[in-house]
Protein backbone atom coordinates (compact mmCIF):
# COMPACT_ATOMS: atom_id res chain seq x y z
CA UNK A 1 0.00 0.00 0.00
CA UNK A 2 2.84 2.74 1.25
CA UNK A 3 4.87 1.61 -2.11
CA UNK A 4 1.80 2.30 -4.39
CA UNK A 5 1.77 5.55 -2.75
CA UNK A 6 5.65 6.18 -3.80
CA UNK A 7 4.94 5.08 -6.84
CA UNK A 8 2.27 7.65 -7.43
CA UNK A 9 4.13 10.63 -5.83
CA UNK A 10 7.26 9.86 -8.43
CA UNK A 11 5.29 9.78 -11.35
CA UNK A 12 3.59 13.12 -10.46
CA UNK A 13 7.09 14.41 -10.19
CA UNK A 14 7.87 13.21 -13.23
CA UNK A 15 4.57 14.55 -15.20
CA UNK A 16 4.44 17.74 -13.22
CA UNK A 17 8.34 18.16 -14.57
CA UNK A 18 7.26 17.34 -18.54
CA UNK A 19 4.99 20.24 -18.20
CA UNK A 20 6.51 22.14 -16.55
CA UNK A 21 9.54 22.18 -19.33
CA UNK A 22 6.98 22.42 -21.74
CA UNK A 23 6.85 25.88 -20.67
CA UNK A 24 10.15 26.73 -20.35
CA UNK A 25 10.30 25.61 -24.09
CA UNK A 26 7.21 27.84 -25.31
CA UNK A 27 8.59 30.62 -23.30
CA UNK A 28 12.11 30.71 -25.18
CA UNK A 29 10.51 30.58 -28.09
CA UNK A 30 8.38 33.70 -27.62
CA UNK A 31 11.48 35.21 -26.85
CA UNK A 32 13.95 33.72 -29.56
CA UNK A 33 16.07 32.33 -27.49
CA UNK A 34 18.56 29.10 -27.57
CA UNK A 35 18.80 27.43 -24.57
CA UNK A 36 21.74 24.77 -24.02
CA UNK A 37 21.54 22.22 -20.96
CA UNK A 38 25.43 21.72 -20.39
CA UNK A 39 25.85 17.84 -18.20
CA UNK A 40 28.81 16.01 -17.54
CA UNK A 41 30.42 14.53 -14.42
CA UNK A 42 32.44 16.79 -11.70
CA UNK A 43 35.94 17.71 -13.33
CA UNK A 44 34.29 17.23 -16.75
CA UNK A 45 35.70 20.32 -17.55
CA UNK A 46 32.18 21.75 -18.24
CA UNK A 47 33.53 25.64 -16.47
CA UNK A 48 36.57 25.52 -18.64
CA UNK A 49 34.70 24.96 -22.06
CA UNK A 50 31.86 27.05 -21.24
CA UNK A 51 34.65 29.69 -20.67
CA UNK A 52 36.31 29.45 -23.84
CA UNK A 53 32.83 28.87 -25.98
CA UNK A 54 31.83 32.63 -23.95
CA UNK A 55 35.26 33.88 -25.51
CA UNK A 56 34.45 32.58 -28.97
CA UNK A 57 31.17 33.98 -29.31
CA UNK A 58 30.27 36.88 -27.19
CA UNK A 59 30.99 39.77 -29.77
CA UNK A 60 28.63 38.11 -32.01
CA UNK A 61 25.64 36.92 -29.95
CA UNK A 62 24.32 38.00 -26.38
CA UNK A 63 25.01 35.56 -24.11
CA UNK A 64 23.41 34.70 -20.68
CA UNK A 65 24.52 32.04 -18.06
CA UNK A 66 22.89 30.03 -15.39
CA UNK A 67 25.26 27.90 -13.44
CA UNK A 68 23.44 25.05 -11.03
CA UNK A 69 25.35 24.05 -8.03
CA UNK A 70 24.74 22.24 -4.93
CA UNK A 71 26.21 24.68 -2.57
CA UNK A 72 28.99 27.04 -3.60
CA UNK A 73 29.67 29.86 -6.76
CA UNK A 74 32.96 29.24 -7.54
CA UNK A 75 31.83 28.66 -11.31
CA UNK A 76 29.55 31.70 -11.42
CA UNK A 77 32.86 33.43 -10.25
CA UNK A 78 35.02 31.97 -13.08
CA UNK A 79 32.20 33.02 -15.37
CA UNK A 80 31.59 36.13 -14.41
CA UNK A 81 34.76 37.06 -15.45
CA UNK A 82 34.21 37.08 -19.23
CA UNK A 83 31.76 39.96 -19.26
CA UNK A 84 28.67 38.26 -19.68
CA UNK A 85 25.65 38.25 -17.34
CA UNK A 86 25.97 35.19 -15.09
CA UNK A 87 23.20 33.78 -12.18
CA UNK A 88 23.77 31.05 -9.37
CA UNK A 89 21.09 28.28 -8.79
CA UNK A 90 21.67 26.82 -5.67
CA UNK A 91 19.72 23.32 -5.55
CA UNK A 92 20.07 23.18 -1.77
CA UNK A 93 21.90 19.67 -2.04
CA UNK A 94 19.92 18.50 -5.02
CA UNK A 95 21.51 16.55 -7.36
CA UNK A 96 19.77 18.10 -10.68
CA UNK A 97 18.33 20.75 -12.19
CA UNK A 98 14.35 20.49 -12.87
CA UNK A 99 12.56 22.70 -15.20
CA UNK A 100 10.93 24.50 -11.80
CA UNK A 101 14.16 25.73 -11.41
CA UNK A 102 15.19 26.79 -14.58
CA UNK A 103 12.21 28.29 -14.64
CA UNK A 104 13.09 30.38 -12.00
CA UNK A 105 16.76 31.39 -13.31
CA UNK A 106 15.01 32.40 -16.44
CA UNK A 107 12.94 34.63 -14.46
CA UNK A 108 16.00 35.62 -12.74
CA UNK A 109 17.67 36.73 -15.46
CA UNK A 110 14.61 39.12 -16.50
CA UNK A 111 14.79 41.71 -19.70
CA UNK A 112 19.12 40.89 -20.42
CA UNK A 113 17.37 40.20 -24.00
CA UNK A 114 20.11 37.27 -24.53
CA UNK A 115 19.75 35.32 -27.70
CA UNK A 116 21.56 32.42 -25.98
CA UNK A 117 21.35 31.14 -22.57
CA UNK A 118 23.85 28.42 -20.91
CA UNK A 119 22.59 26.11 -18.37
CA UNK A 120 25.52 24.44 -16.64
CA UNK A 121 23.94 21.53 -14.69
CA UNK A 122 25.42 20.12 -11.20
CA UNK A 123 28.32 17.84 -11.67
CA UNK A 124 26.45 14.38 -12.31
CA UNK A 125 25.85 11.42 -15.04
CA UNK A 126 22.94 10.18 -13.60
CA UNK A 127 20.46 11.89 -12.10
CA UNK A 128 20.88 15.06 -14.11
CA UNK A 129 19.87 12.65 -17.28
CA UNK A 130 16.35 12.14 -15.48
CA UNK A 131 14.81 15.90 -15.82
CA UNK A 132 13.90 17.34 -18.95
CA UNK A 133 15.07 20.94 -18.30
CA UNK A 134 12.98 23.15 -20.50
CA UNK A 135 16.38 23.65 -22.22
CA UNK A 136 16.45 23.50 -26.59
CA UNK A 137 19.67 20.78 -26.80
CA UNK A 138 21.38 19.06 -24.01
CA UNK A 139 25.01 18.82 -24.29
CA UNK A 140 26.80 16.31 -22.64
CA UNK A 141 30.80 16.07 -21.95
CA UNK A 142 32.88 13.42 -21.00
CA UNK A 143 36.72 14.07 -20.77
CA UNK A 144 39.52 11.84 -21.72
CA UNK A 145 40.51 11.20 -18.34
CA UNK A 146 37.32 9.72 -17.53
CA UNK A 147 37.81 6.99 -19.68
CA UNK A 148 36.36 5.82 -23.09
CA UNK A 149 34.33 2.86 -21.01
CA UNK A 150 31.47 5.71 -20.32
CA UNK A 151 28.89 5.04 -22.54
CA UNK A 152 28.33 1.29 -21.68
CA UNK A 153 28.12 2.71 -17.77
CA UNK A 154 25.66 5.18 -18.24
CA UNK A 155 23.82 4.99 -21.33
CA UNK A 156 20.65 7.16 -20.53
CA UNK A 157 22.97 10.01 -20.10
CA UNK A 158 24.80 9.15 -23.84
CA UNK A 159 21.41 8.36 -24.84
CA UNK A 160 19.20 11.54 -24.10
CA UNK A 161 21.63 14.10 -25.23
CA UNK A 162 21.94 16.08 -28.45
CA UNK A 163 25.34 16.51 -28.82
CA UNK A 164 28.32 14.88 -26.95
CA UNK A 165 31.75 17.27 -26.24
CA UNK A 166 34.86 14.89 -25.86
CA UNK A 167 37.14 17.37 -23.71
CA UNK A 168 41.41 17.22 -22.70
CA UNK A 169 41.89 16.05 -25.54
CA UNK A 170 45.24 17.37 -24.73
CA UNK A 171 45.66 14.25 -21.98
CA UNK A 172 44.89 11.67 -24.88
CA UNK A 173 48.16 10.49 -24.47
CA UNK A 174 48.45 10.08 -20.91
CA UNK A 175 45.64 8.04 -20.95
CA UNK A 176 44.23 4.73 -22.04
CA UNK A 177 41.76 6.78 -24.39
CA UNK A 178 40.53 5.26 -27.64
CA UNK A 179 38.60 7.63 -29.49
CA UNK A 180 37.36 5.27 -32.40
CA UNK A 181 35.96 2.69 -29.68
CA UNK A 182 34.49 5.58 -27.84
CA UNK A 183 32.50 6.90 -31.00
CA UNK A 184 31.39 3.50 -31.90
CA UNK A 185 29.89 2.60 -28.53
CA UNK A 186 28.31 5.81 -28.39
CA UNK A 187 27.17 5.33 -31.72
CA UNK A 188 25.24 1.92 -30.54
CA UNK A 189 23.46 4.16 -27.92
CA UNK A 190 22.87 7.33 -30.15
CA UNK A 191 23.55 6.88 -33.70
CA UNK A 192 22.47 10.67 -34.55
CA UNK A 193 24.69 12.54 -31.76
CA UNK A 194 27.18 15.00 -32.79
CA UNK A 195 30.33 14.60 -31.46
CA UNK A 196 33.01 17.43 -31.04
CA UNK A 197 36.71 16.09 -29.51
CA UNK A 198 38.46 19.19 -28.37
CA UNK A 199 40.78 20.47 -25.25
CA UNK A 200 39.22 24.06 -24.39
CA UNK A 201 42.43 24.92 -22.69
CA UNK A 202 44.86 25.47 -25.88
CA UNK A 203 41.11 25.60 -27.97
CA UNK A 204 42.32 22.93 -30.66
CA UNK A 205 39.14 21.80 -31.91
CA UNK A 206 36.75 24.36 -30.75
CA UNK A 207 35.72 25.74 -34.22
CA UNK A 208 33.51 22.83 -34.78
CA UNK A 209 31.79 23.30 -31.53
CA UNK A 210 31.25 26.86 -32.33
CA UNK A 211 29.86 26.68 -35.46
CA UNK A 212 27.22 24.24 -34.03
CA UNK A 213 26.42 26.56 -31.46
CA UNK A 214 25.98 29.65 -33.81
CA UNK A 215 23.80 27.42 -36.28
CA UNK A 216 21.59 26.81 -33.50
CA UNK A 217 21.32 30.09 -31.85
CA UNK A 218 20.31 31.16 -35.68
CA UNK A 219 17.85 28.96 -36.03
CA UNK A 220 16.18 29.93 -32.44
CA UNK A 221 16.49 33.74 -33.22
CA UNK A 222 15.32 34.03 -36.75
CA UNK A 223 11.78 32.08 -35.53
CA UNK B 1 -1.01 18.55 2.84
CA UNK B 2 0.69 16.62 -0.30
CA UNK B 3 4.20 18.63 0.46
CA UNK B 4 4.03 17.48 4.22
CA UNK B 5 3.54 13.97 2.60
CA UNK B 6 6.59 13.95 0.77
CA UNK B 7 8.60 14.69 3.41
CA UNK B 8 7.24 12.22 5.72
CA UNK B 9 8.25 9.39 3.16
CA UNK B 10 11.54 10.83 3.18
CA UNK B 11 12.50 11.10 6.61
CA UNK B 12 11.24 7.46 6.28
CA UNK B 13 13.65 6.36 3.46
CA UNK B 14 16.17 7.97 5.46
CA UNK B 15 15.17 6.62 8.94
CA UNK B 16 14.72 2.85 7.31
CA UNK B 17 18.43 3.18 6.12
CA UNK B 18 20.12 4.44 9.41
CA UNK B 19 18.54 1.27 11.11
CA UNK B 20 19.41 -1.16 7.95
CA UNK B 21 22.96 0.05 7.68
CA UNK B 22 23.34 -0.61 11.75
CA UNK B 23 22.64 -3.88 10.89
CA UNK B 24 24.45 -4.27 8.48
CA UNK B 25 27.19 -3.34 10.56
CA UNK B 26 26.29 -5.65 13.45
CA UNK B 27 26.37 -8.36 11.00
CA UNK B 28 29.78 -7.65 9.76
CA UNK B 29 31.45 -7.21 13.72
CA UNK B 30 29.67 -10.92 14.52
CA UNK B 31 31.71 -11.98 10.98
CA UNK B 32 35.13 -10.23 11.59
CA UNK B 33 34.90 -8.71 8.09
CA UNK B 34 36.05 -5.29 7.47
CA UNK B 35 33.69 -3.02 4.79
CA UNK B 36 35.10 -0.22 2.72
CA UNK B 37 32.78 1.47 0.83
CA UNK B 38 34.54 3.62 -2.39
CA UNK B 39 32.88 6.10 -3.56
CA UNK B 40 33.83 8.95 -6.28
CA UNK B 41 33.22 10.74 -9.78
CA UNK B 42 32.50 8.79 -13.15
CA UNK B 43 36.26 8.00 -14.20
CA UNK B 44 37.78 9.11 -10.84
CA UNK B 45 40.12 5.52 -11.22
CA UNK B 46 37.73 3.45 -8.42
CA UNK B 47 38.37 0.03 -10.32
CA UNK B 48 41.93 0.50 -11.22
CA UNK B 49 42.73 1.60 -8.07
CA UNK B 50 40.59 -1.78 -6.77
CA UNK B 51 42.49 -3.66 -8.84
CA UNK B 52 46.10 -2.17 -8.15
CA UNK B 53 44.71 -2.72 -3.80
CA UNK B 54 43.79 -6.41 -4.33
CA UNK B 55 46.89 -7.58 -6.12
CA UNK B 56 48.79 -5.97 -3.21
CA UNK B 57 46.89 -7.47 -0.75
CA UNK B 58 45.10 -11.02 -1.88
CA UNK B 59 48.09 -13.24 -0.69
CA UNK B 60 47.34 -12.08 2.85
CA UNK B 61 43.87 -11.53 3.11
CA UNK B 62 40.73 -13.07 1.87
CA UNK B 63 39.06 -10.03 -0.31
CA UNK B 64 35.14 -10.34 -1.45
CA UNK B 65 33.96 -7.15 -3.78
CA UNK B 66 30.67 -6.06 -4.49
CA UNK B 67 30.37 -4.01 -7.44
CA UNK B 68 27.47 -1.39 -7.90
CA UNK B 69 26.31 -0.15 -11.15
CA UNK B 70 23.43 1.58 -12.82
CA UNK B 71 23.29 -0.89 -15.52
CA UNK B 72 26.45 -2.94 -16.42
CA UNK B 73 29.44 -5.05 -15.39
CA UNK B 74 32.36 -3.26 -17.08
CA UNK B 75 33.82 -2.97 -13.65
CA UNK B 76 33.05 -6.34 -12.25
CA UNK B 77 34.71 -8.10 -15.06
CA UNK B 78 37.73 -6.20 -15.08
CA UNK B 79 37.74 -7.13 -10.86
CA UNK B 80 36.47 -10.24 -11.80
CA UNK B 81 40.46 -10.81 -13.30
CA UNK B 82 41.94 -10.73 -9.75
CA UNK B 83 40.31 -14.28 -8.75
CA UNK B 84 38.94 -12.81 -5.87
CA UNK B 85 35.07 -13.11 -5.17
CA UNK B 86 33.31 -10.46 -7.03
CA UNK B 87 29.50 -9.90 -7.06
CA UNK B 88 27.92 -7.07 -9.51
CA UNK B 89 24.65 -5.39 -7.88
CA UNK B 90 22.80 -3.67 -10.59
CA UNK B 91 20.63 -0.26 -9.12
CA UNK B 92 18.48 -0.60 -11.84
CA UNK B 93 18.83 3.47 -12.52
CA UNK B 94 19.33 4.65 -9.18
CA UNK B 95 21.97 7.15 -8.64
CA UNK B 96 23.13 5.64 -5.01
CA UNK B 97 23.21 2.11 -2.89
CA UNK B 98 21.76 2.64 0.11
CA UNK B 99 21.82 -0.42 3.34
CA UNK B 100 18.91 -2.43 2.10
CA UNK B 101 20.53 -3.12 -1.33
CA UNK B 102 24.52 -3.50 0.23
CA UNK B 103 22.80 -6.27 2.90
CA UNK B 104 21.67 -8.18 -0.20
CA UNK B 105 24.99 -8.39 -1.57
CA UNK B 106 26.58 -9.28 1.92
CA UNK B 107 23.48 -12.14 1.44
CA UNK B 108 24.28 -13.15 -1.96
CA UNK B 109 28.45 -13.11 -1.38
CA UNK B 110 27.25 -16.00 0.59
CA UNK B 111 29.95 -18.04 2.73
CA UNK B 112 32.94 -16.35 1.11
CA UNK B 113 34.62 -16.29 4.34
CA UNK B 114 35.88 -12.74 3.51
CA UNK B 115 37.53 -10.81 6.21
CA UNK B 116 37.53 -7.57 3.41
CA UNK B 117 34.77 -6.51 1.49
CA UNK B 118 35.21 -3.90 -0.89
CA UNK B 119 32.03 -2.20 -2.56
CA UNK B 120 32.41 0.32 -5.39
CA UNK B 121 29.95 2.33 -5.34
CA UNK B 122 27.77 3.86 -8.17
CA UNK B 123 30.12 7.22 -9.88
CA UNK B 124 28.51 10.17 -8.16
CA UNK B 125 29.84 12.44 -6.00
CA UNK B 126 25.97 13.99 -4.48
CA UNK B 127 23.62 10.89 -3.79
CA UNK B 128 26.20 8.46 -2.81
CA UNK B 129 26.85 10.74 0.43
CA UNK B 130 23.88 10.80 1.33
CA UNK B 131 23.11 7.38 2.48
CA UNK B 132 25.00 5.08 4.93
CA UNK B 133 25.75 1.98 3.22
CA UNK B 134 27.13 -0.21 6.39
CA UNK B 135 30.65 0.31 5.55
CA UNK B 136 32.69 0.36 8.46
CA UNK B 137 34.84 3.23 6.47
CA UNK B 138 34.00 5.20 3.72
CA UNK B 139 36.71 6.20 1.71
CA UNK B 140 36.83 8.80 -1.52
CA UNK B 141 38.63 9.35 -4.93
CA UNK B 142 39.55 12.43 -6.23
CA UNK B 143 41.15 12.20 -9.56
CA UNK B 144 44.07 14.94 -10.11
CA UNK B 145 42.17 15.92 -13.58
CA UNK B 146 39.19 16.80 -11.78
CA UNK B 147 40.59 20.19 -10.22
CA UNK B 148 41.60 21.14 -6.25
CA UNK B 149 38.19 23.00 -6.32
CA UNK B 150 36.00 19.92 -5.93
CA UNK B 151 36.05 20.34 -1.93
CA UNK B 152 34.66 23.90 -2.30
CA UNK B 153 31.92 21.93 -5.07
CA UNK B 154 30.86 18.75 -2.68
CA UNK B 155 31.37 19.72 0.61
CA UNK B 156 29.02 17.24 1.87
CA UNK B 157 30.90 14.07 0.99
CA UNK B 158 34.36 15.24 1.96
CA UNK B 159 33.17 15.91 5.35
CA UNK B 160 31.46 12.26 5.63
CA UNK B 161 34.00 10.05 3.86
CA UNK B 162 37.26 9.06 6.34
CA UNK B 163 39.76 8.51 3.89
CA UNK B 164 40.66 10.36 0.54
CA UNK B 165 42.44 8.94 -2.21
CA UNK B 166 44.14 11.75 -4.15
CA UNK B 167 44.39 9.75 -8.08
CA UNK B 168 46.44 9.83 -11.04
CA UNK B 169 48.66 11.52 -9.65
CA UNK B 170 51.02 10.66 -12.96
CA UNK B 171 48.86 13.50 -14.52
CA UNK B 172 50.22 16.69 -12.17
CA UNK B 173 52.03 18.19 -14.56
CA UNK B 174 49.30 18.15 -17.56
CA UNK B 175 46.75 19.71 -15.09
CA UNK B 176 46.46 23.25 -12.85
CA UNK B 177 45.87 20.92 -9.56
CA UNK B 178 47.49 22.24 -6.48
CA UNK B 179 47.83 19.86 -4.05
CA UNK B 180 48.58 21.62 -1.08
CA UNK B 181 46.04 23.71 -1.20
CA UNK B 182 43.64 20.91 -2.39
CA UNK B 183 44.59 19.36 1.09
CA UNK B 184 44.21 22.78 3.30
CA UNK B 185 40.47 22.97 1.28
CA UNK B 186 39.79 18.90 2.38
CA UNK B 187 40.81 19.80 5.96
CA UNK B 188 39.13 22.86 6.66
CA UNK B 189 36.16 20.44 5.76
CA UNK B 190 37.31 17.38 7.55
CA UNK B 191 40.22 17.61 9.77
CA UNK B 192 40.77 14.18 10.95
CA UNK B 193 40.55 12.82 6.82
CA UNK B 194 43.85 10.45 5.77
CA UNK B 195 44.94 11.36 2.56
CA UNK B 196 46.52 9.25 0.55
CA UNK B 197 48.09 10.97 -3.10
CA UNK B 198 48.86 8.11 -5.34
CA UNK B 199 48.96 6.65 -8.86
CA UNK B 200 47.09 2.89 -9.13
CA UNK B 201 48.49 2.50 -12.22
CA UNK B 202 52.12 3.15 -11.80
CA UNK B 203 51.66 1.85 -8.37
CA UNK B 204 53.90 4.88 -7.14
CA UNK B 205 52.83 6.26 -3.55
CA UNK B 206 50.23 3.02 -3.05
CA UNK B 207 51.83 2.04 0.06
CA UNK B 208 50.54 3.86 2.93
CA UNK B 209 47.42 3.49 1.62
CA UNK B 210 48.00 -0.59 1.94
CA UNK B 211 49.00 -0.54 5.12
CA UNK B 212 45.89 1.94 6.63
CA UNK B 213 43.78 -0.79 5.02
CA UNK B 214 45.81 -3.98 6.37
CA UNK B 215 45.58 -1.90 9.58
CA UNK B 216 41.77 -1.63 9.47
CA UNK B 217 41.51 -5.34 7.92
CA UNK B 218 43.67 -6.32 11.69
CA UNK B 219 41.27 -4.45 13.46
CA UNK B 220 38.11 -6.33 12.63
CA UNK B 221 39.11 -9.41 12.27
CA UNK B 222 40.76 -9.29 15.69
CA UNK B 223 37.58 -8.42 17.46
Amino acid sequence: MNEFRIIQLKKGIFEENDAKAAGVRQKLQEEGTFMLNIMGSPGAGKTTLLVGTIEALKDEINIAVMEADVDSDVDAKEVAKTGVKVIQLHTGGMCHLDAAMTGQGIDALGACEADFIILENIGNLICTAGYDTGANKNAMILSVPEGDDKPLKYPKMFKMADVLIITKTDALSLFDFDMEVCVSRVRELNPDMEIFPLCAKTGEGMEPWIEWLRQNVGVATSR
